[in-house]
């Protein structure tokens, strides 16, 4: 047992540790607690169950996706410049997540599918993102939509193939630069009311 | 044993059956040859090898999907309109499979993931056929991009979520008609170039 006091974040940390050693399905609250010379109790008294525990990792992980991305939603440029850099941004946090680490991301991926909650959320705050970058390119002038929230979503899902770990097999594939290049011009032309370039 | 002749296509039949019952994984040539009452060395004069039976069935699998898709790519009206049942007509096609059967479903894509070169040559028709349409609107005038190719490509990526089998959990989402009209205006709206409707 240390002297540091036993904060979430040392708790997450903790969990982060087990869950990549034994996978989401085997690891317990319990393991967590050994991991942290600490009686499961003590954990208990931060997060009230498993998946309370499973939620809040979860939620760290994708908020380091995702703070990046609200840096450049945040920005006052043009807003076609940060909608590209917006979702390389996002492409490419993926992308390196994957090549970094396929087993850590894997688990990752198995966890956010029990914690639909949290990701919902999260996509939700993506795409609140998106809108706000859309929004200011219409108050621009340079987009033409009229619904910048719809019109979010459905750059987000017409993007899914770079960000969504379901298509990650892909991608290391060689067009895969070439193909997102070009669903990028397709969106940008249907945002600005112009043909692709 | 029957009298009738063994054709490739009944050999395809039973091996569809032992498929269902045993999954891709456990399903063996000796399996397909037991349930036709033939000996496996009679399938082998039709299909070499495992591998070249798997193919075939995966490959007329996705030919039913393809069929009815070919159909609409060869009709003569507006393209924007064969655009939109294309892409209607293949993201139904999915989800009724989904729906109908989940668990053949779930071995046809297992399978699928295993005869990637018959998939890739899937997904190059599908996409020829959605070029072809694209074509016909360049040139109508009414889409103003300069290679059906390329538009095809990005169109068939930014729909991906409507019809990719990893995003078949979602084809029940209450917002799914809605997502894809968005999405679907959206690509109609870069091809003539245009604001989205």
């Amino acid at each position: 047992m240390t002297d540091e006091p036993l904060t979430a974040d040392r708790i997450l940390d903790a969990a982060e540790e087990v869950l990549r050693r034994f996978g989401p399905s085997k690891t317990t609250v319990v393991d967590v607690a050994r991991a942290l010379d600490v009686s499961h109790g003590t954990i208990y008294r931060h997060f009230p169950n498993k998946a309370a525990l499973r939620d809040a990792v979860a939620e760290r992980w994708l908020a380091r996706v995702s703070a990046p991305l609200e840096a450049i939603a945040a920005e006052k440029g043009p807003a076609d410049d940060r909608l590209r850099r917006w979702l390389q941004a996002l492409a490419w946090a993926k992308r390196r997540k994957v090549l970094d680490d396929p087993e850590l991301f894997a688990t990752y991926h198995a966890l956010a599918e029990q914690a639909r909650g949290v990701v919902d959320a999260h996509v939700e705050a993506l795409i609140g993102q998106l809108a706000r970058i859309i929004q200011d390119g219409m108050a621009a002038g340079i987009f033409t939509v009229t619904d910048a929230r719809a019109a979010a979503r459905a750059v987000f899902d017409a993007t899914m193939r770079f960000h969504h770990p379901a298509h990650s097999a892909q991608w290391q594939d060689p067009g895969i630069d070439e193909a997102f290049e070009e669903v990028l011009q397709m969106v940008l032309a249907a945002l600005a009311g112009r043909h692709p370039d």
